[in-house]
């Protein structure tokens, strides 16, 4: 056995560069799901690199971005472990804080720079070079393998929640490994057991039909200061969301989740030096800093009107919009929180400002006693060489609630990612030497797996 | 006299092919003082054509852009007439709202489209117009004429007290027209006597040293919504500016101001009509409508932070920023209240919120009953046919402080604007027979002023 694991393990060495190549040829399609950009040539390229791979893989339609859907048809062990991960990627602005051009693959210092590269294009690379070594070294897979990588994740999935439904044999497994996973900032590898949920809107107001001058201020009313009055209701000072029942079906953390994140090393140090942060919201620090993850937040995205050029402009602006992304929890239900926003601004005067959805998905969480997540946790101690960290809840979100609601798969995460990637920011990029961590770890599960 | 009044009005309506030809050279130069373009060329061009109609003209320095001073020599009256204009514009942003290119000027329809068209080069077109027009039939002109065209009237003139204040001789005058003039919305002349004055503000907020993905928003402070509980503070849901001594110095409307203001068209239909206003800022209408030009403003002229393209992005802004222009009435000082607004963000905890002020006038006004502004309110009724509408005090700014606390002359408007003009807004635009008008009520003010 260790022999194998160390043939596969050189085997993953010595054909990096290949892995490199494939990544840049996967990063270099701008699949930027929400500008519906490179959608179809990045599944197409997808497909062709699962079949590369000795995969049956087929292009599936959903009621938006296609899916690529792919089967390895071996089951010796009789077990089935599915892969989910995504094609798709995040707006590659501001370009001009790009040290080098985002489409493409750039190598610096260990690490190498594009859009995509460790959100979640690194991480499906990864998982294809473990599976192409456990292949070439043993003569095949011990278990059954499936993929399903979606076109829509960094846009909230909204067709993979019918899609997962309407294809639960299809996609039926007895364990998932999720799209993203890593390292901590102290390098210790990351088992993420849920991930939160999510309402993103648009809030929209217009007051006149087009931009006036600000000398009529006086009489003339101002869509932005509607907006920021509007925002205003909807969370406190101390971050508290102010929309009535927002709280119903809150969770907090169980005993077990306290006890793993008591457990789990902080990255206040982290954010204090790569973020510049000064202060933590509410002066959040140690415990409170852990457990405030169970609080959800109403984070405003993006906002805008009028002018925003250099120097001054007197305009009362027309038209104001803003983004806000609400981070759920285990049990909040989007649709239900939706209604109540609405609500709530109908209540507060402010029925002229309109909320359009752009995304809902529920949070979902793994037990932390399941054995695959156990069996995960040991394998990337040993890969590693240090205690894994087993996280209950991150503040990110995911589309775990249809995988649990209608597989019932356990579902853990792994891979190359670490926290200085720059996911959603300029500057993505992936380390090297966890590239090769990442994927040895997914390897040795795909050995083990089979026998849990 | 009425003879040669007719001869000169004839000889502007023969030659208008002519100043169409110097507008569009004028405005074919996208003199942005905002972003400091075009300004020596426009400066060399104006200079070029007031050189043309007769004037000794030169350019000079300020402390920012140059200005362009003229002087006819000619004074057979003793008496002086200073015009004051300005050769910058406003941005043409948004660029995809103009149905032409902004610095091409384009005919429609008996209107000229193009930035800048009525604020403020049709007005310096067509005094020279007019000019032309006196000394071609009259063989000169009856009184002195200087020019004062300033190149930072769109970014509130920071340069242009300290000139008038060092140049006072050089710009001794016994009555100054405004840059600015024309009909309402009826098409009645009116006589302006007062400008607001202004103090424009950038707010800028950092949080984090880069945009952060939004799943730590539990954790990690927002700078959109920093700003938006900034701006918050600063204004009242009724319009009411909350910084405290923000009216310890406003002077209301006198008895006279209310009996013009009473006098004064509604132009609350206009606005309904044009700029889709359902409703009033307060449910403003009649005398209220009109009053509240007394009350000063804060408009949100622009803010900016996060994503806003199409779609969703799920990232913490960094940085957010605002514009706000307070537009001032007598007797307020704008450097006064921009220290009570720093004082009033300290003091409520938003001390990371810097103010950078883009722009500080204070508001001056004309007494009604001055014998300049009753010749000017009788010649447009002269010219236009209906009786002239005297407005004691406007929405808008102009540096009219300087020229009545230095030079003390009763200052005017006239000229070929109008309602429809939409001036700072995308498709600004000029009416050919207003130009006319505006010029013939010029033409007349030359002729009568001397006998004044």
């Amino acid at each position: 056995m260790a022999d194998v694991l160390g043939e596969i393990e050189q085997y993953i060495e010595d054909h990096l560069a290949e892995s490199l190549e494939d990544l840049r040829r996967l990063t270099a399609i701008p699949s930027v799901s929400s500008k519906h950009e490179g959608i179809d040539d990045a599944a197409a390229f997808v497909r062709e690199l699962l079949a590369g791979a000795g995969f049956e893989a087929r292009v599936l339609p959903t009621s938006g971005h296609p899916v690529v859907y792919a089967d390895s048809g071996g089951d010796g062990s009789g077990k089935t472990l599915l892969c989910y991960n995504h094609y798709d990627v995040q707006p590659a602005e501001p370009l001009d804080l790009w040290e080098s051009p985002p489409f493409e693959l750039t190598e610096r210092d260990g690490r190498v720079y594009a859009r995509g590269v460790s959100d979640d294009k690194g991480q499906l690379i990864s998982r294809l070079a473990a599976i192409r070594a456990v292949r070439a070294v043993t003569g095949g897979l011990p278990e059954r393998v499936k993929f399903l990588v979606e076109g829509e994740e960094e846009v909230s999935s909204p067709s993979l929640e019918p899609f997962v439904e309407e294809n639960r044999d299809l996609l039926a497994a007895d364990a998932c490994v999720w799209e993203f996973g890593g390292v901590d900032p102290d390098g210790r590898p990351e088992v993420v057991l849920g991930l939160r949920g999510i309402l993103y809107v648009e809030y929209r107001v217009r007051t006149l039909s087009r931009d006036a001058h600000s000398g009529s201020a006086h009489n003339l009313p101002n869509a932005a200061w509607r907006l920021v009055r509007a925002l205003n209701t909807i969370q406190g000072a101390d971050g508290r969301v102010l929309i009535p029942g927002f709280y119903d079906s809150v969770q907090g953390p169980t005993d077990t989740d306290l006890q793993l994140l008591a457990g789990l090393p902080s990255t206040e140090e982290f954010y204090h030096e790569h973020f510049g942060v000064k202060e933590f919201v509410n002066g959040h620090t140690g415990m409170d800093y852990r457990t405030a993850v169970y609080e959800p937040t109403a984070n405003i995205a993006g906002i805008g009107a009028g002018w925003q050029g250099q120097g001054s402009k007197t305009v009362i602006p027309a038209y104001a919009m803003a983004k806000m992304d609400f981070r759920l929890v285990p049990d909040q239900d989007p649709e239900d929180l939706f209604s109540k926003l609405r609500k709530h601004l109908d209540d507060g005067g402010f029925s002229d400002v309109e909320v359009v959805k752009l995304g809902a998905e529920r949070a979902a969480t793994t037990p932390g006693d399941d054995p695959f997540v156990q069996l995960t946790a040991r394998l990337a101690s040993e890969v590693y060489g240090k205690p894994a960290v087993i996280d209950p809840l991150v503040g990110g979100t995911g589309p775990v609630y249809p995988f649990r609601a209608f597989l019932g798969t356990p579902i853990v995460t792994l891979g190359p990612g670490d926290p200085l990637s720059n996911a959603h920011s300029p500057n993505e990029s992936m380390s090297i030497a966890n590239f090769l961590l990442g994927t040895k770890h997914m390897a040795r599960l795909l050995v083990e797996f089979g026998d849990l």
